[in-house]
């Protein structure tokens, strides 16, 4: 199934479940394209669209089981399970991330940090002891992660990421500013605030600034 | 021309802007989709495809001119410019945008900010006051930015943004996890690295992990 839905469609997919989860907690049993479009500011169409890939969820006329279609979309993204999360650069954005609560309230709970600087390595935060980064082979075999946050400079990270992909880990969230590669098999994805920027400027050079 | 060109191209501009960079500083004049598309994991065609919205730059059979082709992107993208920033919500988050240096290296320079807390406002961080939020609107009206960055929790966050839309800022950066909504003629971008997360943990449950 992986291979059949585009990568625009499942990233949309965990903000339908967000939405549902929101209207499940509000008591509401059924909603239409069109409304749970207009939370999202997706077209009703674009959600029909997205949704056909998972089987039928909707009535002609009536809209989506609001529970119905908020578990399937729960088994299909793996929301329903404990993620093991490792940071990788535990400077001021990565101790961000380790003590961000959102993380943990969604399933992803961190548990393992790793730094390169004497300095960091040894310190706990949040309950997770900081390693030296050459330990990481070894943890990552003692303690395997599913995912591994990188926080390291962009210097490093392409290094950082080959020692996770090389350790078994599957799923990489790169916040260093560099298009990271890694062997198939091994999602990347990246987070950079000034390329979101860079593409929101597009839009306001443009004479309109619409959409 | 903004209206024509799909969001998920305009995404992919500042990574191709990102990658020119780095090949024109080590002296490559031209460079081929296949390696540019290497560089980034997007297939050659998709490149030429994508560029294609902007006229004729490459040569078949040859590659790109990679200055022309950057500089042809910087001004499409606005890059050459420089933007107003302010950060409205100076927690943990607010002050490490605040006090990420990757910023004004490409042109966003932070001009204001704003925190809800008596204890935060009245405190400068790298030179920018932290105002209290009521002064929200006499600022901008005062000294207009261009973006604004949303790190206030999820709860305030659809406010700020309609404050911020009524103030006259025409793109927003929402780290707050919630789908924000914004009148016609602001840009709204969402940062959440759950929500990116969540659509890896798409990948990683499936059998082969492979996309």
């Amino acid at each position: 199934m992986s291979d059949d839905i585009p990568e625009v469609v499942v990233n949309r997919l965990p903000l339908y479940a967000r939405a549902l989860t929101r209207l499940a907690a509000a008591g509401e049993r059924v909603v239409s394209s069109q409304r749970l479009g207009g939370e999202l500011e997706v077209t009703p169409a674009q959600i029909r669209k997205d949704l056909s890939y998972f089987g039928r969820f909707g009535t002609q006329g009536r809209g989506y089981d609001v529970d119905g279609l908020l578990e399937r979309l729960r088994a299909i993204l793996g929301l329903d399970r404990r993620w093991r999360v490792c940071v990788v650069g535990v400077g001021r954005l990565g101790q961000a991330v380790l003590e961000y609560e959102g993380f943990a309230r969604q399933g992803f709970h961190m548990t393992a940090a790793f730094d390169a600087s004497a300095a960091v390595a040894g310190r706990t935060i949040r309950g997770v002891a900081v390693r030296a980064m050459d330990e990481l082979e070894a943890s990552l075999a003692r303690e395997p992660v599913d995912i591994a946050v990188v926080t390291v400079p962009a210097a490093a990270a392409q290094e950082v990421v080959d020692r996770l992909a090389a350790g078994g880990v599957r799923a990489i969230l790169n916040y260093a500013p560099i298009s990271a590669h890694a062997p198939p098999g091994v999602v990347v994805r990246q987070i950079d605030p000034v390329v979101t920027m860079q593409a929101m400027t597009y839009h306001l050079k443009a004479p309109d600034g619409d959409r």
